[in-house]
């Protein structure tokens, strides 16, 4: 992994070039040999494992379990919900033999064709066949509700365009699937895991998200409604970061999943399912980062704080190390990732642009002339302010430093965002305009025709139906009807 | 989930039966519509992440970093190492199309033959055959190396028989992947993670194992060396539950990883995987369950702690609640897991026995009478053993039992391996003995054609060359001709 550090194309030359090379310079993904397959890489794992702990925690705090569910579903089960089928079930992967053999000339080898499925399996795309063809076995009575299931595990949606965590045809995700006794119940699981959702995303994330709900349009195969968050990158463009769905009676019918309720009469179980995927690695990357590279917001960030010495001779560098130690362990102890990078295999230079491409929170540097005046030079990577500090009282400043930088970029990503959403009442304007990016609020038919219009024409789509807006009725701005509510139109990933 | 408590068949009775209903009855697995595809339950699913949480610090301790690698392998990698397709690629789930279609009654869909693969892909059996190949684009210097990556996933191996955890077509692991610029360096690696996997499996699983190198016979496809542990289960069979291989250079010159030694010169690098699986579970199950059902280590135990109220009205219920939320505020505080179940579904002599079931370490009940003898009914769940005690220091007793129960454990499991350790000099009294179970220390020859004879006269096979045990040299008992050492023979899972 040793490389030249080269420089990233700038984001004003070309943003989606400067996506890509982020990605792989920071060493969080790569293409691999497999089409649409991507190789996580340590650094970026490190990163999502981090988000799946702090996200499983909430999960948990609302009641969830996890479980795990096969792989592979058989082809049969995808048909059974009607619409489901027509939004999933095309572009996947599917398994038809289960056995290879040595080849004729036995430098290789062949399918087996005696080793044909009676019935082909699929790799899940999303799991709700599979999960409500088991729920049935599990849910008999009104006191087996609700069910509250989660799995972390991987999907795969066979892609034709890919790019790094954004759209991939293998990817990680969870789907929380759960059951009801009653519509009202389902409905506010959907909503609260939205929120849980929500909350992750600028809590931890830093990343500010709009709420909302999809139009039927851009509904969830299957789902009577589909909750949304999405968020704004640097271009203006929306990205879909989570989404929640309450899926009526649609499953428990299909796969006829029945209970007593308390009057002892059979009921149809509620459903929702809900998610959030690799894709969030994307929305991070493009939320924070900059021309030097990823900012991580330090809740998220497998290395919170590096320390580099500064030093001419070994002596020099013995005393750096004697300084540091402590500073290393007052540090660990307040539960801080702290790295003392003090290897001989690099320059100095070429570290700190490193660790600023890695996005690295906090940097320390500490040289001979420091410890003379007991002094540290910080440096913070969302502002790449840097300052001299006293040694002393080091570790409670980059604490505090530490939530400082969580707050900042999360304000910082909210200002812009704020400043990029336009209410917008004519559509030559919003024609013009959209392609520049932004978030639109403008008033809505409730029509797929305006929908699709709007989608013709510039590309743009209906996000959702935005909580959060003081809303007022007004007229359509494509037909020119009356619409009760503005929606949020964006161009998105 | 509402089901009447039936009683499990004895141990005695049928081993294999009473393992297959414990799963089930316990709330651990269940098979899925999908063949030899299982379902992990969310009781047995919190054990598991428990497993993978500790296992996953101990990694991270010894320098290992997470990553994650597609899924699908193209089919000519798995023929790149010749000994490696030998021993895997034969049977497994094969990818051939990548598209469904609405079939022409428009009421189901079928494979679309216009999307067929050129080069058919299969789901990962194990991943070395991916990873080196990305490995070629990580490796170029020693100072790259060494690498030390793990992922914790699932795979896919086309069983035809399967039991839960024990056999499955899919099953969850975690597959480490390292590779070194040294021979000794890697086989240190390989001996490393083994030690790893013991140390986990006795300390945490209160699993003893025994440590060994495998017969030629009994290598992983594609190793110089597998190092493995072997625990017994209470039948007397064998039960590998972790390897770890030393790959030699083999997957380095299958895929080409080079890498400029200190002298400069191109050198292939050294190579080590090594996993455990979902299997761990089986391993779990049938070292301490009883006929009541599971018994857990405290240290995997979801819930360590479960205390029961005994009451005749909601006064007393009341009464009981003040009495016990405390105590439950003061177990939660020193980090033990433990439920209250005051819920009024269920008589307590039932809750009893489902938490027998279930393997909770530890139950308290209180009732009326205890309260006005400032008493609790401790019951540990190993021995069954009851004792009522003063309620007043109840929570370091219940800490120091929990220990106490994780070690008892231990050592009852580890005297009851021991007195099924038999080493054996004639061939007769073998063939005779090993069908009713047990492990047998026996002189070996070291040819084949000796360990083949065995496991076709008798099903046993040599399971390890085993490190710990005092040896001296003797007889071959099949074949009369000399031998170094014993190795440790038995039937297996």
């Amino acid at each position: 992994m040793a490389k030249e550090l080269d420089f990233l194309t700038k984001r004003s030359e070309d943003y989606s070039r400067w996506y890509n090379e982020l990605v792989v310079k920071a060493d969080l993904a790569e293409q691999s040999d497999v089409r649409g397959c991507m190789v996580i890489k340590p650094y970026g794992y490190a990163i999502w494992e981090r988000m799946q702990r702090l996200l499983d925690d909430r999960f948990k705090a609302t009641g969830v379990q996890n479980a795990y569910f096969p792989l592979l579903i058989p082809k049969s089960f995808l048909s059974r919900e009607a619409e489901h089928v027509e939004g999933f079930a095309k572009e996947c992967a599917v398994v038809t033999h289960y056995r290879l053999k040595t080849n004729e000339t036995r430098d290789g080898v062949v399918v087996d064709p005696a080793a044909k499925l009676e019935e082909e399996l699929i790799i899940r795309p999303t799991s709700e066949t599979i999960i409500w063809n088991t729920y049935k076995n599990w849910i008999h009575s009104y006191r087996d509700l609700p069910l509250l299931i989660n799995q972390w595990c991987n999907v795969m949606r066979w892609e034709m365009r890919t790019r790094l965590f954004l759209r991939t045809s293998e990817f990680l995700w969870q789907e929380g699937h759960t059951a009801h006794a009653t519509r009202e119940e389902a409905e506010e699981r959907a909503k609260l895991m939205l929120k849980v959702y929500a909350d992750f995303a600028e809590e931890v994330m830093a990343v500010p998200v709009i709420q909302g709900v999809k139009s039927e349009t851009e509904r969830f195969a299957g789902a009577l409604d589909t909750y949304t968050i999405e968020a704004m990158m640097q271009d203006g463009k929306a990205l879909q970061s989570g989404t929640s769905h309450f899926l009526g009676q649609n499953f428990g019918k299909a796969f006829n999943v029945t209970f007593t309720d308390e009057q002892n009469q059979p009921q149809f179980a509620w459903a929702t399912s809900w998610g959030v995927s690799t894709r969030l690695m994307g929305a991070l990357i493009m939320t924070h980062s900059d021309d030097n590279g990823l900012v991580l917001p330090p809740r998220l960030a497998p290395i919170q704080v590096v320390i580099v010495p500064i030093y001419k001779n070994d002596e020099q560098l013995k005393k750096v190390d004697e300084a540091v130690n402590p500073i290393v362990e007052e540090l660990r102890k307040l539960g801080i990732s702290v790295k003392y990078d003090n290897a001989d295999n690099r320059r100095p230079g070429f570290k700190f642009a490193d660790y600023e491409l890695k996005g690295v929170p906090v940097r320390l540097v500490l040289g001979a002339r420091d410890l003379e005046n007991g002094t540290v030079e910080v440096m913070r990577r969302d502002t790449l302010e840097k300052e001299t500090r006293p040694l002393e009282g080091i570790v409670q400043y980059v604490q505090t430093l530490l939530d400082d930088i969580q707050k900042n970029i999360f304000e910082k990503a909210r200002a812009y965002r704020d400043s990029r959403i336009y209410e917008c009442d004519d559509y030559e304007e919003f024609k013009d305009r959209v392609k520049d990016g932004g978030f639109f609020l403008c008033h809505w038919d409730g029509t797929t025709e305006t929908e699709a219009k709007i989608k013709e024409d510039t590309q743009a789509t209906i996000r959702c139906i935005p909580y959060g807006f003081e809303q007022t009725p007004g007229v359509d701005m494509v037909s020119g009807k009356p619409a009760v509510a503005r929606v949020l139109i964006a161009r998105s990933y």
